[in-house]
């Protein structure tokens, strides 16, 4: 089996270096492709994607990975999990036919489209035809692709390998029960002043500021680079170039900074991923929620922590010695951390902000049953605005279309983001008693165990383990939302002075 | 033969996107790649390398292009052109096994390190091992791929191809005869004064000029972009990508400013090929030497001629006015025109040039017939620049050491480098008689005609005549030396008050 495992890494590296071109294509085209370059890069990344695919599904391959399938009790405990994995990828990819995945991509390209005319015109109907033909896709793909308990599974599986909707529903159900409750709680107590963030804070200023904040995480510029983009996104070609992106806002000091350290999270991971097990599974993150669960550790435990603050509001200081007079770490604490219900899920705190995924879940979850329908699912989502937040949808633009992933054909990604949170407050737990005095030592701009702990627990595994082996590796417990609760509890009692 | 040559174009432009695919990952290795990110973007760019290579000489492609070949009279003549251009660089594969382009590889990787290692030291003993190696290699290359009159010829082949050993005899006797003579009258005359160009000349400003001056010659930057590299270079991923790197040094004014015209000219020739015929020879430069001509028009015709700087000092003045505080046009035109000996090829003037290109030929000629010998080549060099230039070589690193081409095993590329400048002579001198006042408007700002003059005879035909053909088609006549002698007399008479 030896030969065939090697057989096998050698294709699975091939296929990684021409996916990690298309996607330096594709960070290109963000960073600093020339406008008309668009058309052939388009092209040139088809291209790579289409040679990619092939090689995946290529006959000797394939029937290597199946002898590999077969013996897999003679392989080691990492190579096994990485010709599951695959083999798995293969499945999927084989239950789909050409014609099939035509059709989707067709109409991934006419939903993009008609989403883009429906926000022109903040009107749901435009959008409606085309989301309709995509949702029956979907529908369809659940079925060719099968599934264990709930046709939502198939979907889910691409972002988040072994989700059960089982489990997130009482994931979510705790959302309803204590999140609302907690919030609702929030509301009743004055709300903290932010104003001073809103100042102006000059583009420069907050460049170099950002790139501050990136080394003091532990960001490795030796291994990356950030540049600006529109939507700001973490890219790799290897663990030793994961590069990140942000945007700046002169109005708004935290669209930077938290952008930063929330990528500088999905970055970190990158770079400490295991560079030897390079193109296989165990090189690679093992799903979105666990990514997300680093990228969240760094933006909200961390990154709006007070003890974070009390390192490095001195530097922002430096920068913006003028807008920042007079205010002190609780101050700043408390303005970063203002809860306060919002129509927009990416502007959103870090509490409300489940609220919006889980609106999301249940319309996904509804659409792909059948219990909703795509015909009037803007009054849907419009009446659990209302329900969960308390808000009034003023129109489309601002509701259901305010998110791109459906127009993209991605049902079953949102999930991840409040796995995300929910991951990363159960780790933080762990790190904390793990590491003796860590709050302290990020107090005193030290986060070096911190990075270290999870470079031994998360990052260095790359797929080994499920993100649910993982959690449990990790916690000696499930994912529990528990964990969140009582971070959000202990975090917002301070600071509304409840 | 229609679907025959439709299948041929379609896997022509396959190849094309991973090529394009890998040259940018190798503009992107020169321009954003953090350090560590090297090994993974080696191995990937390899990758890529390999399979363009695998399909280029795949079993049906081969096949299909000899059918193709063998019927090409029922072809088009600009079809017929692009299977016979192929058909050549897939023999020229052939005849070179695996193992030999192995080896080469191999004598490549370790020629560039003893060459780095040589610079070190400045001793070009250093060097020797390596380089007869590769030299060994380059005449068995000679041999293996064949050639008509001299086995030099096999190795220029792929830079300019259908260069002849007798033609270049030719050009560079002229060289000998002529260009010797008249710069040692030149150096008989009062030297001008360009002591100015040599003041402080920041950084951003520099930059900004480049960019100024860019857009004025015609360079599109919604299908190109400027970035810094060490060694300014022009590279492209289909017409509508086009980008250029420029350097700056703060204590020349000319080094950014010509590097700048330069790398753009070449741009002009890329963005002006035809989009429509991407990824076949037709769509592709013709030669490096008709390449090197597009450049040097742009840099030295134009980019150093009176009419450009009549209407772009006021330019200059505005981003350095104290710098260039009483210089006129007339002054300045003879300052960025000094005519002196250097050791050093890329920072001489544009008449010694050509002796730094003389005698890189003779010597590489030499040492493919067997004439030369590694062992005592660096006297042979020296030898040679007392001879030509007049100048005392006072080591190996500014004398055989100073360029990477031979430790790159590029032997047969330097004569492009004067095939450059004597096409852009001849060209430039047809350009003046088929547009009306051109120089009036080159003096106004104004070289949009010369541009679409280049578009329409140069640019838009791609590959699809041969540089011996295209130059006889746009000015009646073959490559004549006489051309460039008789812009650099007036020039130069003119400069050097003679």
């Amino acid at each position: 089996m030896k030969e065939n495992y090697e057989k096998y890494v050698t294709t699975m590296r091939k296929i990684a270096d021409i996916d990690n071109a298309a996607v330096l294509l594709g960070w290109d085209k963000e960073v600093n492709m020339p406008p008309k370059g668009a058309a052939f890069r388009s092209q040139q990344i088809a291209t790579l994607a289409g040679i990619s695919h092939e090689m995946f599904l290529e006959k000797d391959f394939v029937s290597n990975l199946k002898k590999l399938e077969a013996n897999k009790q003679k392989l080691s405990l990492k190579a096994r999990r990485n010709v599951e994995i695959t083999s798995k990828k293969q499945n999927r990819s084989n239950k789909l036919s050409t014609e099939f995945v035509m059709e989707s991509s067709k109409a991934i390209s006419e939903g993009y489209h008609a989403w883009l005319k429906a926000r022109e015109q903040k009107d749901y109907g435009v959008f409606k035809k085309a989301f309709r033909k995509l949702v029956d896709l979907k529908k369809e793909e659940c079925e060719l692709v099968g599934y264990d308990n709930h046709p939502y599974e198939a979907l889910m599986d691409q972002f988040e390998p072994g989700a059960k909707v089982a489990d997130l529903d009482i994931l979510f159900a705790d959302v309803k029960k204590q999140l609302i409750r907690f919030t609702k709680k929030i509301a009743t107590y004055p709300q903290v002043d932010n104003s001073f963030l809103k100042k102006k804070y000059p583009h420069q200023k907050q460049w170099d500021f950002g790139l501050e904040i990136l080394k003091r995480i532990g960001y490795d510029f030796d291994a990356g680079r950030q540049d600006i983009s529109p939507h700001p996104f973490t890219t790799n070609f290897a663990p030793s170039d994961v590069r990140v992106t942000t945007r700046i806002d002169e109005r708004n000091f935290g669209s930077m900074t938290w952008s930063c350290i929330h990528e500088g999270g999905h970055a970190l991971y990158e770079q400490g991923l295991p560079p030897q097990e390079y193109g296989l599974p165990s090189g690679l993150a093992v799903s979105l929620g666990i990514h997300e669960s680093q990228s969240r550790l760094w933006e909200n435990n961390v990154g709006r922590s007070l003890p974070f603050w009390e390192a490095n509001l001195p530097l922002a200081k430096k920068y913006f010695g003028a807008n920042l007079k007079g205010v002190g770490a609780v101050k700043f604490f408390k303005a970063i951390n203002k809860v306060h219900p919002s129509l927009i899920r990416v502007e959103s705190d870090e509490l409300y902000y489940h609220f919006h995924i889980l609106i999301r879940y249940e319309i996904e979850k509804g659409l792909i049953e059948g219990t909703y329908s795509v015909d009037n699912l803007n009054e849907v989502w419009n009446e659990k605005y209302k329900e969960y937040l308390g808000v009034k949808v003023p129109n489309d633009l601002k509701g259901i279309l305010q998110d791109i992933h459906w127009a993209y054909g991605s049902i079953g990604y949102f999930p991840t983001y409040s796995l995300g949170s929910f991951y990363a407050a159960q780790f933080y737990a762990k790190a904390k008693k793990d590491i003796r005095g860590l709050e302290k030592q990020i107090a005193a701009g030290d986060s070096s165990q911190l990075l270290a702990w999870l470079r031994e627990n998360v990052h260095r595994h790359g797929s080994t383990y499920s993100a649910a082996k993982l959690c449990k590796k990790i916690t000696g417990e499930e994912l529990n939302f528990k964990y969140f609760m009582s971070y959000a509890r202990k975090k917002y009692k301070a600071i509304y002075d409840m």
